[in-house]
């Protein structure tokens, strides 16, 4: 297909796949003249993908570079490949004080993994932007003086995992390595807000059931 | 005690905790003499409540004047002013475009709850920011061309009913009402981005263990 039809389809102005070309983040088409490219399903899949990170994920462009470049190594396994892509992402708070709510912190969360037996989780914590993140929060909660720590977070931590079997058995309904990798990029992108959303809307359910409107 | 030991037990400068006097976002101690109040728990409590609004939630000080206003105001039934304290929270993605996938993805949210059985969360769905979070996310996968609608988010919501019956267990572990609804707000602010790093790490696991580190 053509540019204006490249356009059409995936409802992205033909300006701005011009800005995607020249930014690297779409591969050229095919020189059929001069002027005039052409371009296949897979130019409307990757569009599609960059539209999301950077219109919805509201990624920056050198962003969005990286995290196509992780999808497009199949140098990488699939779990570095999965994890470095998302990796990139913007990620939950990450300072880390250093202080004795972070040390504390440290300590309670790798507790945690070991009493859930996450002993992949465990391997990863130096490279892991959730890790930190999980870290960052627990530590919060305790500078603010609220107890909540492993012996709180199991239970929420079972309930999680159980999203990620979701998450990975859904992937695997792909049939290509690429768009499995795409997949999990999209599912932290779009599908994070949603489960936050269906979260709030139990709340509200679950709070009416117990408490009703009144 | 006086403001200097209110500091020192909060963590909060003098500076800081003079300011959030001056906006209303603290009662005032009650004063002693002309120069000099005295502070008590309920404000060491309140403190640590603005702390976590304004520096962990980045809630600007008139949004938290406001779900203050709504934890306080006890004329209001607990799921309207637990709703409400939420509410005033920053939430997802709210712009509804008024599209052809705006209007699917309503009905489509609309089917989700009465296959869920959420009779209760059918009807706040005109108030719900949630409601409109998930609207808002249905549509946007559509929009890119994703099949990812009520059939796909059926198990999901069934894995956020249970995250949220833990969390209204938790709270009711509270005894009075004020403190349920600030735990309530705090678990939007703090515990929503550690259950996402929860669920990241638990996909890192999960990843690992089917297709192991290679």
């Amino acid at each position: 297909m053509r540019l204006a039809e490249l356009s059409d389809r995936s409802g992205v102005s033909t300006a701005t796949i011009k800005y995607y070309l020249r930014e690297g983040l779409l591969p050229p088409g095919r020189q059929i003249n001069a002027t005039t490219a052409e371009y296949d399903g897979t130019h409307l899949r990757k569009l599609r993908l960059v539209r999301a990170l950077i219109q919805v994920g509201k990624v920056p462009v050198a962003t969005a570079r990286e995290v196509l470049r992780h999808i497009e190594d199949d140098s990488l396994g699939r779990t570095v490949r999965l994890g470095a892509a998302v990796w990139e992402l913007p990620q939950g708070p990450q300072p880390d004080e250093g202080d004795e709510y972070d040390r504390a912190a440290h300590q309670e969360v790798t507790a945690l993994l070991e009493r859930l037996g996450w002993e992949n989780a465990k391997q990863l914590t130096s490279l892991s932007p959730a890790y930190r993140a999980l870290v960052v929060g627990v530590a919060t909660f305790r500078r603010l003086g609220y107890d909540w720590g492993a012996e709180q977070l199991v239970p929420y931590a079972e309930l999680m995992h159980r999203t990620a079997v979701l998450d990975l058995d859904n992937l695997e309904r792909y049939p290509s390595e690429a768009e499995r990798v795409e997949f999990a990029v999209l599912g932290a992108i779009l599908n994070e807000p949603v489960l936050q959303a269906l979260h709030r809307l139990a709340q509200e359910e679950e709070s009416a059931r117990r408490y009703g409107f009144e």
